[in-house]
């Protein structure tokens, strides 16, 4: 039986179109700072992507930065800063803010500083989405990109940063944008590549497609892909709910990504759910993928007010645009099956304690 | 006609091995720190990337964190650290240094203390190549990886980086390599990937093309592809020669990479070379590509005591291992009969104002 992936905020299946720009991509010898026709080529190549990736962003007139991807974008505009932040932010944001801020049991973040301050646009675990306030300094666009649609130049903020891979792109490529002419202080030297502020030949392969996958992600949004997604994962909620009277799925209440369901089952641990369900031919993750096999109480949850010992009893099911409703039905279906079975191991210990 | 590519130096057409492995790994859905089969696969492809890549650079049992390219890892070993260097160092490491070390005239750079020093193996422009002393605290394999042969392990340095676009790889992937164990404090944060050395989801696309191209540009190198590329640019050597008398090749004394050709013409500007080379249908570079078009003169070939105003009337010419006789015939034919072109344009000029 084929296996279901459903762990998309992890990491997006490549688009078809990314393909096909890839290999275009690949065809193009020249460096773009080579003054040759060759290096002119892959200039022009390179220029015409960051005005996809501009559009797709809602940042024409903004300055699009290319990096190898959020994690980087981040340290280049966080880095040295001491902003504040909240610790529903990813690892690669609070490694370079005060996570002080709080978040209300909704995973709502109260700003009282903007312009000192970063502050997701949507979060990976729960898919909760913050309203921005005006000014804000810095903001982690990389969950909501492609998933909802959004413009830069509308949302008043400084900088934003993105990934390629998490809307169908590749890895390794992602970008910094920010408001023309802000300074950037580079910290990849020796180059005059990204207007200074990022040294490096640069990855025309990811960079053709990343515009190539941001570009189709941006139509599938102007078609209502957000609406049929929704539904799947409502239809999802729903089954789980109706079997399974503990469960419950922080961040609900919110304006949330409509891809993204974050389920809890008190004193079922995630982990363990993971790879139940890993077994059985499903890819879900129990919290962020991105502290290499590490597990912890997922900070997100603890955020909303969620104690310790119960926030690791969370997985994570993100969809995409190619998920159907037959793939999160027997997802259901295998995930209320694995919950009967725990629940009768926890009725029978629980008698066998009382005898 | 067909244009003839003969700036490999600035970046290299993307080997067939390096495109297949990228393919392949098009199909790889997982994020490499996800624990569930997708990711497990991911992580396997990686470190299968990784033991291919240490291989190729003789580097088994030492660390290899794989970057954005050889610009991030120079930031990465350099950052912060003061080394002393020598002007004929790729600007993404002079960013970092102090570049007090002095050249003599055939391009070697003398090192009083190794473990304070980063020093490059070979020149891009000149392709001298270095004898590193034993102790080295970095080096810049950039340019001689895949050219010509050498082990990381032998070599008795501390550390070293790469590119992969250099030896036919994807453009914005490298490597940073070093001695087991050595730290290295990360400059991009937030996840555990590489050790906790580079956080960042793992750009597993270039990384299988940059295995695929390493290995293939071994395999030439068992094969004595050094050998045939450097007769080719030998011959090439020897055709301009003998067509202009006041032509030299900076570095032509020195042991030197087998497929670069650094050309001097005194008087005509290296510059107008490459616009003339380029409408005749060849792609060659003044001096180093990496400064986004800025055209100075060469500090490489300054620190060999070529006086400035002369540096700037050189022309690279870099080949590689798909470079046939035809190919360098052709440009020799066209280079000379620019040169007669410009040095009869000289003598009327002369003449003119003797009259």
């Amino acid at each position: 039986m084929n296996r279901i992936y459903l762990d998309w905020n992890a990491t997006a299946p490549l688009r078809p179109e990314a393909r096909a720009a890839m290999l275009e991509a690949m065809e193009i010898v020249g460096n773009p700072s080579s003054v040759h026709a060759e290096g002119r080529a892959a200039k022009s190549a390179l220029e015409r992507a960051r005005e996809d990736v501009a559009a797709a962003l809602g940042a024409e007139g903004a300055d699009v930065i290319f990096t190898s991807g959020a994690t980087e974008s981040a340290a280049l505009i966080l880095g040295g800063r001491d902003l504040a932040c909240s610790p529903v932010e990813h690892a690669a944001v609070t490694a370079w803010c005060r996570a002080e801020l709080t978040s209300d049991s909704m995973g709502r973040v109260t700003v009282p500083d903007p312009a000192g301050t970063t502050l997701q646009l949507a979060n990976a675990e729960t898919g909760v989405i913050q309203d921005l306030p005006e000014g804000l300094a810095a903001s982690d666009l990389t969950q909501a990109f492609g998933k909802i649609p959004f413009s830069f130049n509308w949302l008043g903020i400084q900088a934003g940063f993105v990934s390629a891979h998490k809307l169908g792109g590749p890895r390794g490529i992602g970008a910094l944008v920010v408001r023309r002419g802000t300074e950037v202080e580079a910290r990849i030297k020796g180059g005059g590549q990204e207007q200074g502020r990022r040294a490096g030949t640069e990855n025309l392969i990811g960079i053709m497609g990343f515009a190539a996958a941001a570009k189709a992600a941006q139509n599938d949004l102007d078609q209502g892909i957000g609406e049929k997604v929704s539904q799947i994962r409502d239809s999802l909620m729903a089954a789980l709910e109706s079997g399974a009277e503990m469960v419950t799925f922080p961040g609900r209440e919110s304006r949330r990504l409509p891809n993204t369901l974050s389920i809890l089952t008190p004193g079922w641990r995630g982990e363990t759910q993971v790879m139940q369900m890993d077994l059985a031919g499903f890819a879900v993750s129990a919290g962020s993928a991105c502290s290499s096999g590490k597990v912890r109480p997922s900070s997100v949850l603890t955020a909303m007010g969620i104690a310790p010992e119960r926030a690791g009893d969370a997985i994570r099911v993100s969809i995409g645009p190619t998920t159907d409703d037959r793939d999160v039905a027997r997802f259901a279906d295998a995930w209320l099956a694995a919950h009967d079975r725990w629940r009768q191991r926890n009725e029978q210990r629980e008698t066998a304690g009382r005898v």
